[in-house]
């Protein structure tokens, strides 16, 4: 089952980590460490292999593959030695790595974005294709009457304005080329009536939104353990400092807005209510990939008792991302070959905030993660 | 379904908080905040009501429970106003506190405990009693031959060397009165093999050992975390800081030893490896009740980067604790009545340290004692 | 040497708490902890004495003293027991709180200020008054030329448009009564060219601004330690979380950037360069007086080696202020005493961000302290 | 002013790192982060300059410099590059170090060491030769009566019984080649009368204990902090997590009571009186160089509030020693140069636990070591 993974943002840090940890994987370089398709539970002949992943992608910027990892060894994200001994396969993955395309129309852009997916496919006899958003957050964008249909949707995107967000073009433009699509960020994404319809036209899966890779995959442990112990939260506040292209576009109160507000959902998910207090994300450029995130919880015991907890995350964002990038593309391949399509609720535990109704709690997620995977069939 | 509660170290914090509490609760002068048997998904009218709980017990010390409660009060643990109120209350459970008895044997010992619980359960017309171990932490006991067997243990009971430390006999005492046992602390308790077999016999439950109110109730929830998300921890090393009477016991070498081991055991549990670390006890008399407890995980993700987090709880200890004592109490009396006998095991979501073989992971308990809770009927 | 000391912002927390803690000392109940007066290297003669010390003041609220003190009490900002033993000194204090006068224009109300100054004076024989603003703090004041010098100023006060805010005005009001002036706030103050013209020719002294009390204390001793180490900081970065009347004042953008600005100075001034990194203030109603401060410096070592080091400061900052505000009263009084007029920048130990251009590491401020009031004599 | 460095433990992390950073500033390579004597207030035509100093030692080890410095590099602990680029001046150092000697007494030892040290003057004509230990931590030694004068040492070290340990002997032979000594570890070093006689009849300077890196050096500015602000210090409790040879060594119990008394000590010095609360030090082998420490501060503010300040410290040993070593191998050359004799009290703002009776906190420190720098004189 060979299995196309198309990155947007390929040169990027999580699609460059990605491909690196693949790579190895598939050489046996390195323990599967971080992905969650490698644990006892999880594991099944229906998703694809390590050694059937290709990966291709659309990015901005030209920046060679190897370069890149080479800049993630050197900033301690990657092992340089994995790098040095990969370098021929990475550089090989150049080639299948396009420029953005950009059209007069975005129905033009699209019908550009889809052939370069045909072309793909084609190039490398691929069974399935994931799309997998993992480019920098966007602003929230303005609603427009056309994202409520697919027949609007389609009139609106021949003319001369622009009416979907790239990321939302992108999930256009997948589901058009009978793809699967993953938002990996808290971007629009598939997340548009119009987009569900044509999605489910088509026969393709996706999910999303946001990985869940450090401050909020906490949160969603915490959470559930205070609403579990009846101990009553009154003010969650938190503070993230990250450097990376990531945090340089976050300083962006537009995209912030977008990312804090998924951040804090789990919250009144899991508890109940809101409790008092936001997230707040600083751009810290020294502090590069690895990310802080400090969080203070105070909640009340037993007659009205006071009390506090902090934790302090230091993470590396690119590392927690990249495994769960291929985690979710061997997911959704299996789910799109086994006939599923429309959105994969059931994914639930990958991403802050995720599509349809599931559960937020982690482990519940893990619940239903685990039946959802066991009913995939080869 | 009057049930009573017979405390040993019926006068320290953790009793004394459960008492102002439970009368608290029984006058509708506060929320059960803490108590889980008042979460949605717990409520059972198989349960004992809070109107229907009587406070008893054993202790070494003799200050009136009223005082204990109004040096709580000035600590902070609870609230003035509430003990204020509820002077009449809590002064007229000094009437069923009792000094720990002594005999020359132990079996003489045992027979004068089981005494007073018969002549509580006369005096107040029980259904059930429970007898609740909150007393401080002992040291690990010797081995002894007669721990193997009930007719073993029967014959060295009456010889004039201890046999049992205090906390297993209290559990032997509580047994041969038709009560269930709860030991609330790491100690021995019920567990030696010729006690499960009294217990089976005289057809009781009971329940342990070891609380988990703060570190090790977030450990079994970071731990699966790292766990499902196939992160490899490599060391989990904590530090608590408290005052207060436990504190103070726990600063002898042979008590802690018992505490770390207990709070040690989760992480391999839920892990499935034991990563490096130890988890210190010390006292600080200053912190009082309010104990401080730090946290440093360190651990490995995709392509072995390195990464850590930390945290930092600071707990009130007692308040803590009372509501899950009134809540086991609840619990056990209606499994006690609902004919249960022996290890319940479903209640592992109370303790570090449960019995039998259940799971670790907060979650998992959760479910464990959801379903135990909906199959107890009145 | 009968002193006044006249509060702006007389019913608030800093205020009552100075209230309480000042009379507390004249009875002898407590021990002066954090009043750096009654260290040995700074106790001095030429200060007024506890029993010296009289309460004035103005508010736009009206809360009594005695109540708010009993707030603070319930909040564990003062003990109870103490605000129940001076209850009728607390009371007492209220008839020497006047409502912030307001005239049809700015030089009415300064000469109205002025009166309740004089009358305070007359009424309880003071040697000296020292006027002390614990308002909220202001939003950064529009400049206007009428700032630039006292003729100028004179003239548009008697204008119908404002041109002071109202700690400027205060200040204006206190030297034309021949009274001292502190600006404990973030807020204009004295720090205008028109009112050091004033002050200077009216021969009072003033200082400020903005008192020392949390985090800023600790970076005002952390940044000199890595600059004595010649370690090069990367990156500085802090949030504070408050609630009480300051943090919801705070909560607005405007005033929310004077006191940011303040808090990072010290890096500036203590390391040689600006590090990167903000100190971000949120509004948590919940955590009321008691502050939480978290700050993350990232540093380079030796060769260039990356290291991090965090600090958390749970801090009641009524509890911190008040005994800088009786310190302040003392100090400036004999300063005035003493023949002193203009800034007081000799007082920098107290203040993020003080006059003139002392040093900005706490140990160096404390020396310049120490010979200031060795200097000062009765 | 040819300088020789001979390190006890010349093959060890500290060791090491001192060489690739010394031979790297001789180079221009880097900048000298880190270094105190590079810092404005301390520069001085007196220190030996960074084309002046070299390198010779002992150790029990045999393993190449080169082979340490690539490890340290792996390790994050130095630049993989600077090693690169400094290989043949690494290598080149093997032929200045020599195995420890032994002999049948130790003064046979101790002339085997001195002869080492002479010929190494000899070698490299070398003007002054400063001995600094940077190997593990003894355990705390057992008193005996050589130790307390000269004339009863020389007699002892005759003897078949090994009467100093090895850190002391060190100091014996480097008085009597006529070398200065530090000791960078809380091992006994000179600190005997016998010593101190010595060095003064040899007319040679000596200087130590116990560098101060990490939490040491924070407690030396918060302490003050603390003692400055007049607010009263409850407790002060703290856990350092390190690997490495140093952390592995320290597990054992008896070196790990040397160290932790010497990292309280300056919380009684600073200020005044000695809080409650231990340091522990917890050997954990994944964290390697790259320590953690934690501290609980309680406090007391005015009216008694108790409030907590929390941090932590997450430091490279290595890195933070090393360049304190060459700046006391610089200070102390020059000393010895100048003329000084004895124990350099003035020196304590390097150490944990300084000879003499200087001052304990750190602005202090650095005043009396600006002036004693600005006394030397080439």
């Amino acid at each position: 089952m060979r299995t196309g993974i198309w990155l947007i943002g390929a040169r990027g840090s999580v699609a460059v980590t990605a491909m690196v940890g693949a790579t190895a994987l598939r050489a046996r370089l390195v323990e599967p460490t971080g992905c969650v398709t490698e644990l006892p539970q999880l594991r099944s002949a229906a998703l694809p292999g390590w050694g059937e992943l290709v990966f291709g992608g659309h990015d901005i910027v030209t920046t060679p593959v190897l370069k890149k990892a080479d800049a993630l060894a050197a900033a301690g994200v990657v092992p340089g030695r994995l790098v040095a001994a990969l370098a021929d396969e990475l550089t090989a993955i150049d080639s299948d790595l396009r420029p953005l395309p950009a059209a007069p129309t975005q129905a033009g852009t699209a019908e550009r974005i889809a052939t370069d997916l045909r072309e793909f496919r084609v190039r490398h006899e691929l069974e399935q294709i994931v799309v997998i958003n993992v480019s920098t957050t966007e602003p929230l964008p303005e609603p427009h009457p056309a994202h409520a249909s697919l027949a609007a949707l389609t009139e609106a995107l021949s003319g001369p304005e622009p009416v979907l967000p790239p990321s939302a073009l992108a999930a256009y433009a997948a589901f058009t080329a009978g793809c699967a699509f993953i938002d990996f960020t808290p971007s629009t994404g598939a997340r548009l009536p119009a987009l569900a319809e044509l999605a489910e036209s088509a026969g393709v899966p996706y999910a999303g939104n946001d990985g869940k890779t450090g401050e909020t995959l906490v949160k969603s442990v915490l959470a559930p353990m205070f609403a579990l112990r009846n101990l009553r939260v009154r003010s969650w506040s938190g503070i993230n400092l990250l450097g990376g292209g990531d945090g340089a576009n976050l300083a962006d109160p537009a995209a912030n807005a977008a990312k804090v507000a998924s951040k804090q959902r789990v919250l009144g998910d899991a508890l109940g209510y809101e409790p008092e207090g936001t997230s707040r994300i600083d751009y810290v450029a020294e502090i590069g990939d690895f990310k802080t995130a400090w969080d203070l919880v105070t909640f009340e015991g037993f007659l009205g008792t006071g009390m506090r907890m902090e934790f302090t995350w230091h993470g590396c964002d690119s590392a927690l991302a990249a495994p769960l990038v291929l985690d979710l593309a061997r997911l959704t391949a299996a789910a799109h070959r086994a006939g599923r399509a429309g959105p994969l609720s059931e994914l639930g535990f990958f991403f802050k905030d995720p599509l349809g109704t599931g559960p937020s709690a982690l482990a519940e997620q893990w619940a239903t993660l685990a039946a959802f995977t066991a009913g995939l069939t080869r």
